[in-house]
C-alpha cells in the first residue's frame, strides 16, 4: 500500500501547551492573573483561606453555596466515618516504605488501589471517601518512613486536625490546625493546572474519579507542576543569615540563575495565595527557631523581589505561593518530601469538583496531533534489511 | 475584596472536546480519517501488523527504524528479562482479586505500583519493564481471578507467546501466537487519542513513565474510549443466528439504538484495522464452535454496513475496530472482561513512545479554562448565613 508523498497537513495551528486554548467551563475557580486575584466558587481567596474550615470551603467547591450548619455537620461526619483505608490501599503503603519510594509517588501508587474495597460505590460516595482518604495516605506514610506503624484515623476531629494527629500522634494546638486549614483552603482549586486537566481528561471518557485523581497525582509530581517545591525554603536555608540574602541572590542572578519561589505562569502581579500564606505562617504560634527562619524569609523574600526588579525590570516577577508554601509547612514540622503530597491532600477536593463538571459536560475531550513522521516506509522483510 | 460583576471574558473560543486542536506533532502514526488509512511509525497498518512481531513493531515505533536481527534479538532479550512483577504489583492483583476487582481496574492498580522496585531507573529501562510487565499483569490477574496462582514468566517465548501461555499455562500454536501479534500490531499506537493524550499531559510536566501509563489506562477505562469492547460481540450472540440478523438490526435502528462496533469519530470510511483483524481472524485455526461465531459475525457485518447506509444514508459508518477485535478475542479465548486489558498491553507501546517523544519538547500541556461562575460572593460567617 502506498502513500501520497505531499501529505495534507491539517489546517489547524499547533498549540505547542495549548496556551491560549479553552479546554473547559468552570464555576470552581478564577484566576485573573493581570490583577493577582484568586477567587474560589465566587469568593475572595482573601477572604475563604484564613476564615472557612476545609470541610466548610470543600463543602462550598462542590456545592456552589456555603453550608448551613447541619449541611456541615452532616458533611464532616460522612467524611470523618470514610477515613479508614482499604487493606489493598496499607499493603501498598508497607511495600512502598521497604523500598523508600518518595512520598508522593507512595501517594500515587495507594490512590491508586482506592476502589479496591468497594469498586462500584456511587460517585458522591466514592469523591468524599477520596477527600477524606488522601491525608490518611500521606500520614500513614510519613509514619511508615520513620519506622512506626500508622496510627488509626479519628472520628472525632476535622480533616486538618486529625492529619496533624496522624503524622504527630499528638491532638494539634489550634493554630497549627488554622494555618493547615488555611493552607488547604488556599491550594484546593486555581483553574485547569495541568493536574486538573488530567483528571478532566480521564473522566472525560466516562472513566472513574480514582482513575481521574491517581492520573492527576501523577502529573503533579513533575517538577514542572508541584513536584518541586523544596527549593524555595532550600535557598533560604543556604543563605542562612539576613547579612548573606543580597550577595547570595545577586551571585544567582548574576550567573542567570532562577529564583525558586519567584515568577508564576500566569500571575504577573504578587501571586494573591502569597499574602495568605504569609498572614498564616504569621500568626502560626512560633517557636524560636522558626521565628529565626521566618525573619529571614521574609528578609529574603524584600531582596529578591527588590532585586528581580533590577536584573529584570518589566517582567513583574513577584513571590509566588511556593515560596510561603515551603515556610508554612515547615513551619508545621512537615520535611520537603513531604509539601507536594500535603499539597495533593487539598487539590485533590479541586480535582474531584473538576471531575463532577466535567462528567456533566458528557464530551470526550481530544485534541488532535499533527503527523510529521516518514510515510510510504516500506515493509522490508528481516533476512532483506540492509 | 469586591471583584467586577463584569468579567473579561476570555477571547478564544471554548473548544469543547478540544476537537481539531492540534495538542502535538508526532512522528509516531497518522490516522487519515477521510482515506481510511493508517500509518504506524511510516508503514502502513496492512504492512505492518500481519509481517512484524509484535517486538520487531515496537522496536520500529520506539526507534523509528526497523531493527537488524541483532538489534531485534538484543531488544527482545532485554524485554524478556524484565518481565517479573515487583512484589507491591503482585499482591496489589491478589488483594484485587479476593475484591473480584475489574480487570482493567486491576491493571491500573498494578501499574501504578511498577516502579516500587526500581523509584530511579532510567526511562529506556522504564519504558521496557512497562511493555514486558503489561501483559504480564493481565496474565497474572486472569489466573487469579480463576483461583489460580499465576505462572512465572517464560523467558524463551516473545512477548505475545508469553501471554497465551501465561493465561493457558500451555506454550500457544503459531496461528494464535501469529493472530495476537496481528491485533497488538494493529492497534499499538493511533495518534491522539485520549489515553495517549492523558500520558502526553502526564509527563509534559516532567513526571514519569509509570504516572504517564497509569493516568493512561484509567483513561482507556472509560466506556467513552476503550472501555467497551465487549458490546459489539455481544450483539453477535445476542443474534444468534445469520436469519435473526436483518429483523434484530432492524429492530435496533427502528428504536434509533447505536449498533456496537460500527461508526468511528474519525474514520469515514472503513477503519483499516477492521480488515487487518478479519483476515487475521480468517487465518486462525478454527475450532468448529469459533467457525460457527465467525461466519455468524461476518453475516451480522454485511447486514448491518447495508442497513445503516439505508438508515443513516451519506453518514458514511461502516465496521470499526471493535467489531473484529472482539471476533478476534474471543477465538484466542479471552472473555470480554479482558479485551481492554489485552489491548492495553500493546497500547502501552504507543502510551511509552509518545510519552518519550514529548519528554523531547519539553512543554507543560495546559490549556485555559473559562470561568463561569458566580463572582462577588460574600463571605457569611455560619451563625450569620440564612
Amino acid at each position: 500500500m502506498t502513500y501520497p508523498e505531499t501529505m495534507e497537513k491539517n489546517m489547524q495551528t499547533a498549540s505547542s501547551g495549548l496556551d491560549g486554548v479553552i479546554a473547559a467551563e468552570t464555576r470552581l475557580s478564577h484566576v485573573d492573573g493581570l490583577r493577582g486575584r484568586l477567587v474560589i466558587a465566587g469568593v475572595s481567596v482573601e477572604d475563604l483561606a484564613p476564615n472557612a474550615s476545609f470541610e466548610e470551603a470543600v463543602y462550598l467547591l462542590w456545592n456552589d453555596a456555603l453550608p448551613t450548619a447541619a449541611d456541615l455537620a452532616s458533611f464532616e461526619e460522612r467524611l470523618a466515618a470514610r477515613r479508614r483505608l482499604p487493606g489493598a490501599a496499607s499493603r501498598t503503603l508497607h511495600d512502598a516504605a521497604a523500598k523508600r519510594v518518595p512520598p508522593i509517588t507512595a501517594l500515587r501508587m495507594a490512590a491508586g488501589t482506592l476502589d479496591a474495597d468497594q469498586p462500584d460505590a456511587g460517585t458522591r460516595e466514592q469523591a468524599e471517601s477520596v477527600l477524606a482518604q488522601f491525608p490518611v495516605i500521606v500520614a500513614s506514610y510519613h509514619r511508615l518512613l520513620a519506622g512506626l506503624e500508622p496510627l488509626e484515623p479519628r472520628t472525632d476531629l476535622g480533616a486538618a486536625a486529625n492529619y496533624l494527629y496522624m503524622l504527630t500522634g499528638m491532638e494539634p494546638p489550634s493554630d497549627r490546625v488554622r494555618a493547615l486549614e488555611t493552607y488547604w483552603n488556599t491550594v484546593m482549586d486555581h483553574g485547569l493546572n495541568a493536574s486538573t486537566f488530567t483528571a478532566r481528561v480521564i473522566v472525560s471518557t466516562r472513566s472513574d474519579l480514582i482513575s481521574a485523581v491517581t492520573g492527576a497525582v501523577g502529573a503533579l509530581k513533575g517538577p514542572l507542576h508541584g513536584g518541586a517545591p523544596g527549593p524555595a525554603l532550600g535557598m533560604v536555608f543556604e543563605i542562612g543569615s539576613a547579612q548573606n540574602a543580597e550577595p547570595y541572590l545577586r551571585g544567582k542572578l548574576d550567573r542567570d540563575e532562577r529564583l525558586m519561589g519567584f515568577g508564576h505562569r500566569i500571575y504577573r502581579v504578587r501571586d494573591p495565595r502569597a499574602d495568605v500564606l504569609s498572614d498564616a505562617a504569621a500568626r502560626l504560634v512560633r517557636s524560636a527557631e522558626f521565628e529565626e527562619t521566618y525573619a529571614l524569609a521574609r528578609h529574603v523574600e524584600e531582596v529578591a523581589v527588590r532585586l528581580l526588579a533590577e536584573y529584570k525590570p518589566g517582567r513583574g516577577l513577584q513571590t509566588n505561593v511556593e515560596f510561603y508554601t515551603a515556610l508554612l509547612l515547615h513551619g508545621l514540622g512537615l520535611e520537603a518530601d513531604f509539601f507536594t503530597p500535603t499539597f495533593a491532600a487539598s487539590r485533590v477536593a479541586g480535582w474531584l469538583a473538576h471531575c463532577l463538571e466535567q462528567m456533566e459536560s458528557g464530551r470526550i475531550l481530544r485534541p488532535e496531533s499533527r503527523y510529521v513522521g516518514q510515510v510510504n516506509r516500506p515493509w522490508v522483510r528481516q533476512d532483506e534489511r540492509a
